[in-house]
């Protein structure tokens, strides 16, 4: 059977490790279908490649070998249980002979000082770049006989880069690749203009506002993969995404709506840098406006809270108003654990990715709005009406129906 | 132009008088359209009567005047500003006019004790009982020289009739009431034997299981009125029906889901009773384990905590599984006024069976299920579907489509 | 008898309001006197003045009448029954008679912009404006033949002023004085040295950092006067007092203390700006470090939330690690008027100045740490500590032990 | 040097086990001694016994060998680590070798259902039973060269037994015993007078009625040993007695303090029993209207969630009045892991009692309220003045000062 492999940016994060140590335990039988959306009976009669049939590779800019990764979490988040790290101790250092240097462009400060910078030396010259990523991309196929390749970003959030023609236009896009201008890139736009090089779908799971960029997403399309992003949607704002319709329905006026967010671990410590915070923190917000359909004061912040480590927790107070002006309230917390949350639908992402390059979908799939809380393209953050728009795609997979 | 009448029964309760100082100042422009659904774009182009055409009048075991009603609910929660009942002194007046006796008929000590026994005796036949009720709703007709009538429960909860066979066939309740066997009935029963009598539609909006047992809504569908209930979803079972999809969606595994309600108020202290609490709790209970479609740990409590008055405080934790295992938790907490919350609903309700009863809509209306936390005649618990229903209703209105 | 004036710098602000409106109506008997630490048990057998007794007046730099005030406040928070309001409208008259134009002296944007400009020009010379405020604080005295003056600061919170040698040498504030030199002075500043001038009390109910800077409490001390301060502690710092000698109590380590406070209102206009809500911030977040005795995680933050007004919501999440390094966490939601909070803290405030005036007591009142968020010269911020040291007291004065 | 036992009824269950396994591990110095309050600077100079210095044993009704309860901890809290556990394998199973079968006497259905009915028969004459349980005291004491012994209660919470004037009559007791009249003891009644005939000290720790009666504690004081009791103080109940004072020393009137606790685990299954939840929560509740001064709404509710196991969450929510009879709210959640927070103090009150065995204390220990829910023959319920007795017991005995 042809076989799809998996290029994780970010290999030895959090999400990622969670994801590899995840997807073994299932190919092995140790854990549950729990927490993956493929596995529901809304995919029952979809051709799904079995998570277990996923090969790995990746970039990364840090050293410690997955292994060590996945006990760190352990330790730090009593995620998983120590024996079963001990049974997938061989299959998670096979998978870390497939991670290749990752690439450090414009990433800024936050991100420059936790990598490990002997193993990976800052780069300034984008199209050589993307050739080095391509190459490894290549490599990783030909070395695995994979006939598909999903390529996912998992890398922290970077800072916006400064507005530039070439994030618009395929022309000027071209013509600062020609002329080896480093000006309009970051680090996630080289990966995903290697994936578009290569033919990979690509999956941007992080609010990084450079891999989905006009011109870079036109670039995917007219490579004729499928892609999706950004911003998976894990905790607090997918909360938020189940709730505001309610006081839609039911006619209460939203006044205002303030979400405090805490972690720790390295996510956090990222987010902590206040350039690398706007992008998170805007994908976070906008949704309420829209979903709302009226201006309302509202507020998101990240703090960065190191004993945490990866449980974040949240606090949304919500204040809104009734019949006859009557105003009262709903507060939430949330504590979560971000890696794990993530992690399955990393899973879901890619297998539902590979599917769409099966079946030829090129561009945005509009279908997994559900997912993320910046839905590329779209306006859509009612997670009903999202999921609502997932079972219309399954529903037309099983029927045959050929519009997608 | 035709006229509606609306007859309450509990025309002098919190939520009763909260419906209509909003309906009276939405008559006169000293209020928004804030939590009306009806009042929605979604309801544009549906051909409901104003809120401010409804003629008031109503059944009650109480007699303190209605403005008084209004003055002791804004001293103890604060909702109308003094003004206000200043400028609705007259109008509420007159409705007053128009509330007569209602009946206590097996209702219970909790209900036994907060009625004016005086003026309500307890009654023991059934038939003339019926009688007398229905009597009530011709005069209100004739005097007001209306076309239709929307019969209203809003009552306080009453204890579970015991089981009869009279409660499921038709030929049983047709002998029990020649007979005058009073053993089968309890007041809300009465009361909707009355309306389907006088071709009223019927609104159950209190939880009272004696009002829609199966062969009272046979004889409402069999009078061709259409009916709805049961139990208004206001505030904590509003966010579980919002919520639960959520887990759902995500294959996030619901472990536990505890829900601790509190209220003071006349309907709390009814509430403090075993026996009127029962159906309160199974009715905020079992959409739970519905919604999600496998069995968990939950618990609903609702205790009396005299204090808070009308402003039911709720707290749920929910403990669910995720990826790997992991235990993770969302918790909230609901302050809101109960009567503003409700009142609303009633309105939004009495236009939607004004609207069915011009169209010949006759039994269960189940395109309102989005307004009951035990929607009569079905399982369907996810806010989001209930939403998709009504919306799908009025869509038919305005396309002309005829099915409903 | 001997009387007493109470001069309150801000006079027609939210906590004065209240405070005033709350004096008149313990006059007329028509509330009760919780939330008066001065009424309870410990005071048993002080001779303190009686609320009633207090006469009142003040500077402020907006023009609305008192009456109009206590009605905005009326509507924005529900916290004044409106008949009460009518039955005290003439005495909140005769009140606001008292109450001359303020001084802007370098107040920060943020204060300027709430100022009635016409009525209140920007002074720019110290020694003048010293004397004009002590012109104000004479004829009150006079007019109303009293014998002992409070002077209390309730001025929304202004920027700290740049450092300067006349902030702690007393040589350095003569010069700066004479020479009128406006470089260290703000508004706060001189109503503390007015007050000194003419011999009153004064109190910093606010976290102002211009009125008890060291050379003016020096000056105090030295004119024979009390004064105490700064920042009554009323609400999410009242509470994390209370609890933080619990976990001290236990051997459990907090590891992080986050607090989020969200208000609307005024206060929360100001406290919007930057440079005004540092003093705040540093008031509420210093004490955990002290109390506890050990460095930790916390953060303060404050956020402007008009829908809230003045109803103070604040969540702090506490996270600490105990036995077996195990992590566990506390959470709280407060919810509360903060000027009905601190209103009765200014009446106790005041009757305790007032006490120590008759009493000799000159300079920093060192029993009265249980009031503030940063006890002036104390860094005793343990609830229960604070609040054996005013049973001491006023055991001392009970026993006629002479120590104060 | 001289040594000291402690003998622990139910020295399998998740308390016993937790402290077993945290002395230990302090033994070997794997962890620090955060949770301990004996190890506070407050207890500098007192000469107590080093933890671990302590030999242990005890009494189960279940066979489970110690380290496999570890392990079974382990993975259903996630409070040891497993590598710990490894490192203690051995000493844990050599105090598995101390442990005896317990005695179920007349101790309800549901500790019943726990215990391991082959190993542990139901006795029915009270004097041969504490001659048995003594007779394994002294061999303890015996094979092990102890020269003191405390005697530990951790058993599951037993039902209330009817009043019997044996509860307060000491020659009631004395007859009950000869004539081998059950009718009235329960087990734990057993257990304190088998430790009042070997001398040794008593703890109980748990709420179980029985072991505290007057004519117990009267016996164990004629004994000459100390004794303390009942019901440690670990979280909710903590944060109450934390809080109350803050209220009472503001005069914020409390209107309704509702508490709702959720636990899962074999400690929470027996609460599950109405009867033996009864002593629970009234020692629990009682504590508030003490403290207050006033009669007040309140409840405390525990409810068997089993997903929790021995996470203890609990909601509390107080709604109280302040100035102007404005109604105002605190709501805490607190997320403790009960074993963890109750082992250090059970290790903390075995060396406090140890200290007074040596000191001749005889009877109860009035300086140890502090950690107890319902400390013994006291009113005193305020943390903070539990605190202050403690902190003057120390300062006596640094002092030398006799009384005690």
């Amino acid at each position: 059977m042809s076989k799809t492999g998996v290029w994780i940016i970010g290999a030895r994060g959090g999400v990622a490790t969670t994801a590899l140590v995840g997807a073994l335990a299932l190919r092995e039988g140790l854990t549950s279908e729990t927490g993956l959306i493929t596995s529901t009976a809304l995919f029952e009669g979809v051709p799904l490649t079995a998570v277990g049939d996923l090969v790995f590779g990746g970039h990364d800019i840090r050293s410690t070998p997955l292994p060590d990764c996945a006990r760190e979490i352990a330790a730090a988040t009593g995620t998983f249980p120590p024996a079963l790290l001990d049974r997938l101790e061989a299959p998670l250092r096979a998978i870390d002979g497939n991670v290749r240097p990752g690439v450090l462009f414009r990433s800024g400060d936050a991100i420059d000082s936790i990598a490990d910078e002997e193993a990976v030396p800052r780069a300034t010259e984008p199209a050589a770049t993307i050739e080095r990523i391509a190459a490894d991309l290549r490599e990783f196929r030909a070395a695995n006989g994979l006939e598909r390749l999903v390529v996912v970003n998992l890398a922290s959030t970077e800072p916006r880069p400064p507005a530039h023609p070439a994030h618009e236009d395929a022309s000027a896009l071209d013509s600062a690749l020609r002329s080896d201008d480093p000006e309009p890139f970051i680090a996630s736009s080289l990966y995903a203009l290697a994936a578009a090089e290569v033919g990979a779908a690509f999956l941007n799971f992080t609010p990084s506002p450079g891999a989905l960029l006009p011109s870079i997403a036109a670039r995917l399309r007219a490579a004729g993969v499928p892609f999706a992003g950004s911003d998976g949607k894990t905790g607090e704002t997918l909360v938020k995404s189940a709730l505001a319709p309610m006081f839609r329905y039911r006619n209460l006026k939203v006044l205002s709506w303030q979400g405090y967010n805490m972690l720790g671990d390295r996510d956090g410590q990222v987010l902590a840098h206040e350039e690398n915070r706007a992008a998170k923190v805007e994908s976070k917000d906008n949704l309420l406006h829209e979903s709302l359909g009226y201006p309302l004061h509202s507020k998101v912040s990240i703090d960065y809270v190191p004993s945490l480590d990866d449980w974040k927790t949240a606090w949304d107070f919500i204040h809104f108003e009734g019949f006859l002006g009557v105003r009262m309230s709903l507060q939430f917390t949330w504590q979560g654990c971000d890696s794990v949350l993530a992690a399955p639908l990393v899973l879901d992402l890619v297998r539902l990715l590979d599917l769409a390059l099966r079946r030829g979908e090129a561009g945005a799939c509009d279908h997994l709005a559900l997912f993320f809380k910046s839905p590329h393209g779209q306006r859509e953050h009612d997670l009903h009406r999202q999921f609502q728009a997932l079972a219309e795609y399954t529903e037309r997979l099983r029927t045959g129906d050929s519009r997608h």
